[in-house]
């Protein structure tokens, strides 16, 4: 099938402006693109290395562990901090993930955003209790052995808090890394049991629309979930990536809303009301709905929309010459799969796809990546997600024109990062 | 369709001996089959609860951390460390994951299975490098920030170690949890550069067969690789779930050749030497052969076969008197996708297909569930995978027969646990 190939993806024409290459476009046998990169070595050169042994084969290392940590080498990867709390009072604010140095689709646990209003409750498991009661046939309480009994689920899916990326409603493009401003986003594979197989043994009243849901925190943080929603795919999650979810993640359960603005997935879930009528509590009218134009604000936007943004480059990176690079970055889409993501180098003049990287899952982040030739002159990079409801990421000026100024929540709009020819890379608006 | 459905999917009839159900018995509102797991409470006592707060609401929690840990309820959830080592020389044995106590496909970093032969080296990541020479038109070497430049590539894998449930070959079955017996297996996602990008830079001549893989530990691990393996689906791994992969792992880099047995996945890679022959070094010729009856030792079994294991419930746990539970476990195939895992039991008289939990990848860990209605009597529990190649794991009687006696490597019999009357999991050959 070789004839039926773009010519551009067998050769490394470009096939957008500023040198943007074809997604399938693979490294030729001997086309050196990388070998800027790389050293090419004389034989014996390559020969010595095998000759001399490093210290580290001189000795033994280090023994067993019974619990691994990231290297010491790295030990700059970590949460970044965004509190106005003073140091002594950080119980409220949020830490955020690295995202410009992570790569795939997983976010270790370690690393998971993590946004708390009053603090990490310390709770007993064994004393942990979830009761499920209101418009139900028969009232049910449940604790973790109870839970443990249930048919499970494990899905792979991301977490986005409503404020993610709110600094980029600011008047200024903030000079800031991928992390700082879009790190509220993280993605695990969690696993624990239907809501709707809990809600269908108490019985759900017929005429019951929403559900309060409430945490054991010093917050009480409560939301109200509409019942589709927790008859659909929500789950009451007991494991993030494999082991116990983590107490800042909700230990030792957690409502998981795949898709839903971040705080509704309540953690540290301990009751269920079932309700006729939204709660209207405290943490979804003070917070969390959209300011519009004329005033009003919009109730209950849970659904998280399309978006990406590109890590590699991205602010804080500096280019290290023209040459062959790789763009790669993550998207998402609360609606369901990311069906598409379209890159271009000339601030949106010109678009090609990039590849995705699988298993592409329904509200699951997705790495995407493409080959690019940076020929050392200044450009602006763009990524765009199409989602399979066929929503598209808006642009900057798109998104800010549906709200009232400064409407920070929900923010989705497209990321633009500037490079220029010295290889520096900022944040721009196009 | 509901009339092509199988009565028994709808009603909760066994479909194979001692309980099994269909698996896409989803359980009935109304049917309570669960609910001797769930405190049916009166609507007073579910009030009750959302009136009183428990401690944890009456108090700020605790604030940030810059890299999470699991909650110290948990502590107990660690690798299984097995060494004939004394305490202070610790620096060759394994320590496993504890699979009974996870869920899920992906492995957390810090629980991932490590073996080491002379310990984790402390490896400086801007001095070390990797040399790619011999039968190649240009030697090529590279570093950390080099192979960055290079396109990535993601990929959820499962490790396992050639030696892993080695026990269950002993005369009698150990009485052991599922971790210490199988927890030579985890499973990642991990990213780096496909290694024929970096063959076809440096130009394979076309008689090479083998490459030469040597780490750069305390024990300059080395293996043979076939190319065709090199070319296929090998990887430079460079991070794991995420983030950068740990010293244990490898860091700064590894060989990940999927599907392969453990120590094939040079850790610490350091050199690869195109040859055109096996090197036959001491880590591939005095130990991972497999010793046939005829006293030959079968070389270069280097693909892990389809294999699986129930972890719920599984040796250690005791069950809660008779009722609703669903089995659950981890199947695997170095050759494809997993299929299909059959259920039985009733000690292998009749199966059932348990239900797979997606994503399905390639050389993935796939996670099986059943539901199971236990009737309180003596049962034998076992599971069967079938892969993508058509290929099926053995009965114990006829995986031992193959071999030499005490042949443990590539150990991939099916895993039988008893329930007695009393609920207590011991391990049994059948």
């Amino acid at each position: 099938m070789a004839n039926t190939r773009d010519l551009s993806e067998q050769l490394g024409e470009p096939v957008a402006g500023n040198g943007l290459l074809h997604r399938r476009f693979f490294l030729q046998s001997g086309a050196a693109i990388a070998s800027a990169a790389a050293a090419t070595a004389t034989a014996a050169r390559a020969e010595s290395i095998s000759a001399i042994s490093p210290p580290t084969m001189l000795k033994p290392g280090s023994g067993f562990t019974a619990y691994g940590v990231p290297s010491h080498w790295r030990d700059n990867i970590k949460r970044i901090l965004v509190t106005n709390a003073p140091p002594a009072r950080e119980v409220t604010g949020s830490s955020r993930t690295p995202l410009q140095m992570l790569e795939g689709m997983i976010t270790p646990a370690g690393l998971h955003y993590v946004r708390i209003h009053n603090g990490v409750p310390d709770i007993d498991p064994d004393k942990h209790e979830l009761a499920i009661y209101g418009m139900v046939k028969q009232p049910l309480i449940f604790n973790v052995n109870s839970l443990m009994r249930y048919p499970m689920n494990s899905e792979i899916r991301f977490m986005e808090c409503a404020g993610n990326s709110g600094a980029s409603n600011a008047p200024m493009p903030p000079q800031q890394t991928a992390g700082d401003i879009h790190g509220l986003l993280s993605c695990s594979e969690w696993t624990g049991v239907k809501l709707s197989t809990l809600l269908d043994e108490a019985g759900l009243d017929p005429k019951a629309t929403w559900i309060l849901a409430e945490g054991a925190d010093g917050a009480g943080m409560s939301r109200s979930v509409p019942v589709w929603k927790a008859m659909d795919d929500a789950m009451i999650a007991l494991y993030q990536n494999g082991e116990p979810i983590r107490p800042e993640q909700g230990f030792p359960m957690r409502l998981l809303l795949p898709g839903f603005e971040g705080n509704t997935n309540v953690k540290w879930i301990r009751r269920l009301k079932v309700m006729d009528t939204p709660m209207y509590t405290r943490d979804e009218t003070s917070r969390y709905t959209e300011l519009m134009p004329d005033g009003k604000a919009r109730e209950f936007m849970l659904q998280m929309e399309p978006k990406s943004v590109i890590t590699k480059p991205s602010f804080g990176m500096n280019m290290q010459g023209p040459g062959y690079y790789e763009i790669s970055g993550v998207a998402w889409s609360g609606l369901g799969r990311v069906k598409q993501v379209d890159i271009s180098a000339d601030g949106g003049k010109s678009w090609t796809q990039a590849a995705l990287s699988g298993p592409v899952l329904p509200k699951a982040v997705t790495r995407f990546r493409l080959p690019w030739m940076w020929n050392g002159q200044p450009v602006t990079l763009m990524s765009r997600t199409t989602d399979e409801k066929g929503t598209v990421q808006k642009t900057h000026a798109d998104w800010v024109a549906q709200y009232a100024p400064r409407q920070n929540f929900h923010f989705s709009a497209i990321q633009s990062w500037a490079v220029d020819a010295s290889g520096k890379v900022s944040n721009i608006y196009v």
